[in-house]
């Protein structure tokens, strides 16, 4: 990945990196990107699920979608990730902040038309959102795949940016009887709710179960409590 | 809030909604959105906390903000908030997909320099975050207004789209054994943890240890549960 005045990181550049670590490490811990394009001067911003394979991200949708008909244009695209880990609660309203782990990645993006390479980038999708799902279910048809658009984005530049830890007053605040600290948020699961027609004798799968480990990462725990 | 093409809602309108109430509702379930702007046909997407009031959006940061020096310009903006509900979990793997709730809102912003306004469009954003913590810290100080950019965002038109509810299957797929449902997410508060400085004897907030009712939304849950 390259790195230029797009990535350039002008606002505490303490809390950002380029490598490709910390990048992908974002990537893998969310799921749903905000993608951005332009036409005619005007920006839209589309919330889409994604999959990651080392620097290609993968969208799907409709072949009607207007984000995906946008983006295998070639045009210059914004995907942006934003992982939010709690409120920082400060003594003074100016040092309030939030944690999260954000990823902003430019690229391109190109449609994929052969149908194994298709099938492969949704299953990295469907993979990358709930493991051992796609082995579970019935593949996609002929049909389903002519009416589903895929595409592979090429992550040609990135960048990442981490807040974590306790707020940080100004000296003289930190005697004003006011509580501070951090208050963790965290994405989590709820009790399945079975579909009303399944058939009869299926059990909930494991990584339907257990889908709050896919959400929570050590590391994030780890920067809350720090 | 007026309708053109930049809000026609192409895939699954039936999906979509364009009436204020429907989209303020979801603007005020969240709190992060993802901005767009463009710079020289480059689409730049930055996560940033908000609050509303009326058909306005409030954003703050450094005065040295790329986002904010972008959107003080007055340039084309797209602000968008998306909140994810739960994982829908079809037979097949066409028919999977996601119960969510997202804003799609087209406006540009303006820079609030008059410091009274100011002020009050920074409570805004903060009561809108967690209401209450806003009178029990210490208010900006004339540097810290200073150092701080705020905009006022006004929605010049906006659509919402949420698809809630059990999966969809084919018919065919109903005798599949495989199981089916909604898996629900959620975003929720764990312990805060104190700042390591606090002054003794001060409790943590009502309004901190009840944040789940921030989070959590009644209309959610009935979707989920549909």
């Amino acid at each position: 990945m390259n790195l230029t005045r797009r990535t350039e990181l002008r606002r505490m550049p303490s809390r950002g990196a380029h490598d490709s670590d910390a990048i992908n490490e974002i990537l893998d811990a969310g799921f749903l990107a905000s993608v951005g394009f332009c036409k005619d001067g005007q920006p839209f911003v589309i919330p889409t699920l994604y999959g990651r394979k080392a620097e290609k991200l993968y969208f799907h949708g409709s072949a009607a979608s207007r984000l995906l008909c946008e983006l295998e244009t070639g045009t210059p695209a914004c995907v942006t990730v934003t992982l939010v880990d709690g409120l920082v609660l400060s003594r003074s309203a100016f040092d309030h902040s939030m944690n999260y782990r954000s990823v902003v990645a430019f690229g391109r993006a190109r449609t994929i038309a052969e149908p194994v390479q298709k099938i492969e980038a949704l299953r990295v999708i469907s993979e990358h959102l709930i493991a051992g799902r796609w082995m579970d279910v019935r593949g996609p048809s002929e049909n389903e795949l002519k009416v589903t658009k895929v595409l592979e984005f090429s992550i040609e530049e990135a960048s990442s940016k981490v807040r974590s830890g306790p707020p940080l007053d100004d000296d003289g605040d930190y005697r004003l009887a006011v509580w501070a600290g951090v208050l963790p948020l965290v994405m989590k699961s709820e009790s399945p709710i079975p579909d009303k027609q399944l058939v009869e004798g299926i059990e909930i799968p494991e990584y339907v179960r257990n889908y709050d480990a896919r959400l929570s990462s050590p590391a994030q725990n780890r920067r809350n409590a720090r």
